[in-house]
């Protein structure tokens, strides 16, 4: 009984030193070479390459400035466009917005991969699901790997040098085999995952599977479709002035809210036309602009973190 | 020598009959059921299913009556939405526009089939090849049937009950391999294909291949990049002022000239956006519809000509 308290006592000691070790390490902040209280922020549109509208309003958000990183969908109509604009823009923060679902009625995408060797990703027209959990539940993690595969080499042949990756809808954070999958496909290119610390205690498997040399940001923000239109800039800007210091991402959707992208959402409000129109006016607005002054924000990119990996 | 010139005589006599045995036929025209001398005329909206802005403008066209057909591209992202417009109006001339080239630059699309089982119908990134002349050249006709086959059975899987057939840009009539190939299937799904009797002089293999039992029209009249934008509704106007009888097609390409198809189009002035913005315009007018009633001509559609392969 005795030696059992002692074992408990020598495992309780280890385990504090570790999460001293932890504590101690520097911040990611700091690894990227600013203090430790700096307010670190991506500001990243999703979705390129799924419509023109969403290219063009991309493109003149990123020309601001003000947005500065964003991620292509590889399986969708507009590849094409949105990758001769990372070849004639090296220098653009483009990563991969790896894509397992297709959730619009009226508009569909299927796999990269020839469709016989991923039929577990693919609805009875043989388009990708439409959901993530009905991705999730279906797909197998071997043709998931083949097919993620496969939009990174697919990328690439196109002159596309991703900086990043993450996972549209979701998909791959959706379950461990999933999430363990494109970690390791990750690891592989040396490239960072959209992975956020506030995520961790939605999932057990997430810290569980990350290593201390993966690279994971300190937060996600993102809005939701409980904020009223009328509340979009008073949102946006609640969640910049009560940034925490750190690494931010903020996630948002651009297009223009015109006739292709009304067709596309026309049966689904939510990321529809008119919220990313919204999204394009307030991060293109002068208003963000100050307000980044304002709070002593700086902008970085995915293209520093992935330093971080390459060394 | 004698001999040889009785039996030349007797085949010239045979011809001569055969000849007489044709001319003897009722036309296209009366096997429908009118005068030999009606002038039939059936206007054909091409690429439904390419873009929204195809999709909405044809069906805003088809609500006027003066565009009366039109066929679908089952590769294309934008399917679902006239499929969709397909089951609700099962009344609607709707054909498919067998699709093996993927033409534009921005925005690109590939196979229903398994891309491993089609691999001489793609390009190194995976689409369709630009043109009809690489498509052809490269085209294996066994895997052109496949994918024509998966077409089809797509279409019909998302309640589309096809009442033609045709071939976008053209491809399926680039060789007498591929041509054989289409009518094959057309025949086994005893569906009319775009045929016309002023094309044969242009392939030997057109009339060769065709058999009587098979349906062809007499002519497809379609604009040029050769008349000026300005003399867009003269060119159509003189051209149906001149109608002869018997059944003509006239194919034409309806969009909007909005962002969407501007992106789409942007290097290939021929056939892009304005372009057909003009053919809508025409095509919708008033002017249109008088210049049907002063030169009595009869608006049929291909579901009548489908009747005669399915008696």
């Amino acid at each position: 009984m005795r030696l059992a308290k002692l074992i408990i006592l020598a495992i309780c000691t280890m385990l504090v030193c570790l999460v001293q070790d932890t504590s101690a390490q520097p911040s990611l902040a700091e690894r990227l070479g600013y203090p430790k209280d700096a307010k670190l922020l991506i500001v990243h549109a999703d979705d390129l390459g799924m419509s023109h509208s969403v290219n063009i309003a991309t493109i003149k958000a990123f020309e601001t400035g003000l947005v500065n990183s964003g991620s292509i969908m590889v399986p969708c109509p507009w590849l094409s466009e949105i990758a001769t604009y990372a070849r004639a823009n090296p220098q653009a923060d483009l990563g991969l917005h790896l894509t397992l679902t297709s959730e619009w009625t009226s508009f569909r995408w299927g796999p990269v991969t020839s469709k016989d060797r991923v039929s577990s990703l693919l609805d009875k027209n043989g388009y990708f699901h439409l959901t993530e959990s009905e991705a999730a539940a279906k797909a197998d993690p071997k043709e998931v790997e083949m097919e993620i595969r496969a939009q990174i080499e697919r990328a690439r042949a196109l002159g596309i040098q991703p900086t990043h990756l993450d996972s549209h809808m979701g998909t791959l954070y959706q379950n461990k085999a999933l999430f363990e999958t494109f970690l390791r496909v990750a690891r592989e290119y040396k490239l960072p995952v959209r992975v956020a610390k506030t995520w961790f205690s939605r999932a057990d498997f997430l810290p569980s599977t990350l290593k201390t040399d993966d690279v994971f940001i300190d937060r996600v923000l993102d809005i939701n479709a409980t904020v009223a239109p009328s509340d979009w800039a008073k949102f946006y800007t609640d969640a910049i002035k009560k940034l925490e210091p750190g690494v931010t991402e903020i996630v948002i959707h651009l297009a223009y809210d015109d006739a292709e992208m009304r067709g596309a959402t026309h049966d689904h409000p939510d990321w529809g036309a008119a919220w990313r129109q919204r999204d394009l006016e307030f991060f293109t607005s002068d208003a963000f602009r100050q307000l980044l002054k304002d709070e002593k924000i700086k902008l970085i990119t995915w293209r520093e973190l992935s330093k971080l990996l390459q060394k």
